[in-house]
């Protein structure tokens, strides 16, 4: 019997995964909260919300606004929701979810737990950490949607799970790699949003390309540093999964990360940003984790520290980002 | 007695130089080929040609377009030439060059000795390794014209020349680092501007962010591997003098290399492209040594093979780089 997959969420990631999953799968399940969505869906053949250019065959689809019905569907699920919603979603389950294959395409920290979501997972749900799975780029949906050539990273501490999901999610446009380090890839996926939030900030403050070179330089070593601190083991973090994920987020203009810092260094505050975007970046709860982490463990991170400052501490991004130019190098 | 500079070179990088050094020199040197941009810039106050908007106060310039008369002058020499110019300009030095110190700020291979320009400098002049030094980035010339904050890195083997010129080009918007790794840096100046013309090749074949973003991530892994089996030591790739050197030429839509590469990645020839840019990008000599170096060294070299075949060997660029990204992760 075939395998059968799930996809929880309904924004452009999960849309992009669903697409991915389409060319592989005769069905694939997938929920979203959204009844309007879903319903428009099922009419016309699209997300209306995003992505909405790239049309699926409905047939083919196990739509359903109850998590439960996916959940109780897939034998591998993939989580692809803001990671401040995890715990809201979660709260409806009432399936036997720890016998499930969990892959998280999330990037972020569970808000209420501080935890990235494979820990999460793990202990809130008791799921084996060998049935625990990330999913990562350097991937913007956008250009899934469009079809160009993207690189996925699938990280699972079993081989075998890894291989399954990396055969489901490739195809002609999508290469795949396998590794082990669902830790680090995690933790790098999270960071990457901080990062984000400092090229914004610094491109917000009027620094240039220049700068911008040398703090992606600087954030790669200090996200290699932080990673290790927390789960040491053989990795290089310029492949794809660390460094790659870092510059298509740090370099991208449309990355909402990117784009809250840049509101922040053009001097909006932290509330009336979050206000003016009508969402919470990412980067904004990993700031937080992240630092709380690295107190823990004693990692240099002047980078991830300059940007809790800011966010947190109400500090002066000129004055703060000035101080961290001269920790740079 | 105080030191004396001369910067040999008219161009963007030159003039961008010149200008560093004014803010802590009473005089500096400064040779131009162009008679019209040496009298213009004595009229006018500035470079004709180049980063236009930065007056200098000529009453402080020493300007020659004798390049003997600044080869006299000065303690230490500042290359900032086309590397394609070397041989030609070099031709001309009569006077006692081999007792200089002498830094390149050029990033490139001469072509006539196939040699990175220390080596050239070295074997040519006899200028013995200890007073040859690199200036590199990550810097465009374009900012710092704006006094944007930049980061460079001096490399000399003799720790002492470093120290001085870092000195003598650093300010409120240049910071600098030193580093004894005079022969990586070089290489890696030169490697970056390839790996730049692949990234607008890319481009111009329709490739996106999330591919750009996992070639640079391979670039950085190939660049490291190339650059050990050269001169091999202990060096972090992601320092800024590499990996941010990589990242703002590769990410630069102003990059001459990656304009270069997006052209012949749309179609034109390798002859028509450089008509139509009324230049030769740097890379496009980089690619066939850095070719012949790793034929030699036996580095695994993807990226570069596939910019060498494309530029030297006819190779359709559509089916070159779609075989790349099969070794690309």
């Amino acid at each position: 019997m075939a395998l059968k997959f799930g996809v929880i969420g309904g924004g452009s990631w999960a849309t992009a995964i669903v697409k991915m999953l389409s060319e592989n799968l005769d069905e694939v399940g997938w929920y979203m909260r959204s009844v309007y969505a879903l319903e428009h869906l099922k009419k016309e053949q699209h997300n209306p919300n995003y992505l909405s250019a790239v049309e699926f065959d409905t047939t083919r689809l196990k739509l359903s606004n109850d998590i439960n019905t996916i959940i109780d569907y897939a034998d591998y699920l993939i989580f692809a929701i803001p990671s401040a919603f995890v715990g809201k979603e979660l709260e409806k389950v009432s399936s036997h979810f720890k016998n499930k294959i969990v892959f998280s395409a999330i990037k972020g920290i569970v808000p209420e737990s501080g935890k990235i979501v494979g820990v999460h997972f793990h202990d809130a749900y008791e799921i084996p950490y060998e049935n625990i799975g990330v999913i990562t780029g350097p991937c913007h949906a956008e250009e899934v949607a469009l079809e160009r050539l993207s690189y996925l990273t699938i990280a699972c501490a079993d081989e075998e799970h890894a291989k399954v999901m990396a055969k489901h999610l490739g195809s002609d446009y999508i290469n795949t790699t396998i590794t082990d380090d669902t830790i680090g890839t995690e933790y790098a996926a999270m960071l990457k949003n901080i990062y984000a939030i400092a090229a914004g900030i610094a491109h917000g403050l009027g620094y240039g390309d220049n700068f911008q070179s040398v703090l992606m330089s600087n954030a790669i070593r200090e996200m290699k540093k932080f990673i290790k601190k927390v789960h040491k083991m053989k990795r290089n973090i310029n492949d794809s999964a660390y460094l790659g994920d870092l510059l298509v987020t740090g370099y991208s203009v449309f990355s909402r990360n990117r784009m809250f810092g840049n509101m922040i260094g053009k001097g909006y505050t932290v509330k009336s940003a979050q206000m003016e975007m009508s969402m919470v970046a990412e980067g904004y709860y990993a700031a937080e984790s992240a630092y709380k982490i690295k107190e823990k463990t004693g990692a240099k991170t002047p980078i991830i520290d300059a940007v809790y400052e800011v966010l947190y501490k109400r500090k002066d991004p000129k004055k703060t980002f000035k101080k961290l130019t001269e920790k740079l190098d």
